[in-house]
């Protein structure tokens, strides 16, 4: 495979349990948690939050409650009773978060931020900034680690779909290769859903969830293609807004 | 969801180090590693092999050598030199193991075999004994789990595709259900892929180290759907023939 001398690859990582298998301390790691996290955050830096806070226990964020922070908490789609919110991203709005500090603390996404921390980048994906992460990987052409936090550590379809789409973007450009069987199941499944992605995620058990629990008017929402620019992207423990000229 | 009540689930764990979250003492697990060493096992146990005994680490594999055993051991495609023979389903041959116990060591396979064995049963699947893999799991009524052997802790295409075909045998059956996102992928997979199975797998990884070791005269063997009602069954710590009548 001569012809792929000096390509970056592209890898996806179905879930947090298999990351230490990927793991590549040169390589940009996108984590992507659509369902709802990782859009959360996004629109979170679109609507002009300074620094996001991402913690793993609800321990550590009741704490940060205590000290005055707004703090959005939630576990299995509740918002905790301490929280000012949980994970919608319609609870961040520019008048409740413009210029102020966030902590915040789900179920999967958080802990994926964390895990992959010690990488070259690690940046924030969903489908609100594909295009505007997309031109920030070719920009830097470094090997990418896409990483779905799935469902507590169980592979997902919603967060495969995105894997998806962004990889088949990202291998377009010929400096870009994959030998990864993951990669190419998530371009498969993407291709088959893009026409209907909110009729394919019918079967997504998180679709389920969302919609028992009353929080599923976020679906058309999370998967509306390149909303913003914005790339939320970790600076030691927190996330701020990726400076790209 | 009323209408579940009762129904046995069928979940696909996409690598060995997920295995912990499917984790289900009354299940039937499947092992699968079509490529090759769940094939190869099938075909031994067709042939007339008394017990397979697998082992973990090729320091087993020697010491059962040292006792006079038949040994099968490999790493990565390759044949260890102390070894009567590797992973090759065509090293099963009848005259040279017919009634005799062979101790058997891979890369993945082994490994997959030995971490389910706490679970109620575990047997051994590929496309070869489909048909009465899907009776026996029928007949049993129990909550299945497929666990795909994968490369290295890794997702890979040819497991998957496999899985995929038998969970969508096991759901034509109405008493068996599932919520797993992992399932759906891999039958929406499989259906991609079942009509060019071989054409469709030109793009996993595994076919392309089987390639490179010449080590690919078996991919259409190891795809062929019933040649066998064998299936072999973990007990204690080594396979055997399950007994269906």
């Amino acid at each position: 495979m001569g012809s792929d001398e000096g390509r970056k690859t592209i890898e996806v990582c179905f879930s947090p349990a298999l990351f230490a298998d990927f793991r590549n301390d040169d390589a940009i790691v996108v984590v992507v948690d659509i369902l709802r996290a990782t859009s959360a955050i996004i629109t979170a830096f679109m609507n002009g939050v300074r620094r996001l806070i991402p913690v793993a226990t609800l321990g550590e964020a009741r704490a940060y409650k205590d000290r005055g922070y707004l703090v959005a908490a939630e576990r299995d789609g509740i918002v905790r009773d301490f929280a000012d919110f949980g994970n919608s991203p319609y609870n961040f709005t520019r008048e409740m978060i413009e210029n102020r500090d966030i902590v915040y603390s789900t179920t999967n996404g958080t802990h994926s931020i964390m895990i992959a921390k010690d990488c070259y980048r690690v940046v924030i994906g969903g489908y609100l900034n594909l295009s505007a992460l997309t031109d920030h990987i070719l920009s830097e052409a470094r090997s990418v680690i896409v990483l779905c936090a799935g469902w507590k550590n169980k592979f997902n379809i919603e967060d495969t779909l995105f894997a998806g789409a962004l990889a088949e973007e990202i291998l377009k450009n010929e400096n870009f290769t994959t030998i990864c069987d993951s990669t190419h199941a998530a371009i498969d499944l993407w291709n088959l859903a893009r026409n209907d992605v909110l009729g394919y995620i019918e079967k997504a058990a998180q679709r389920h969830r969302l919609r028992k629990n009353k929080l599923d008017d976020v679906l058309e929402y999370c998967h509306t293609i390149d909303l913003t620019r914005c790339i939320p992207v970790l600076k030691d423990d927190f996330l701020t807004k990726l400076d790209v000229s």
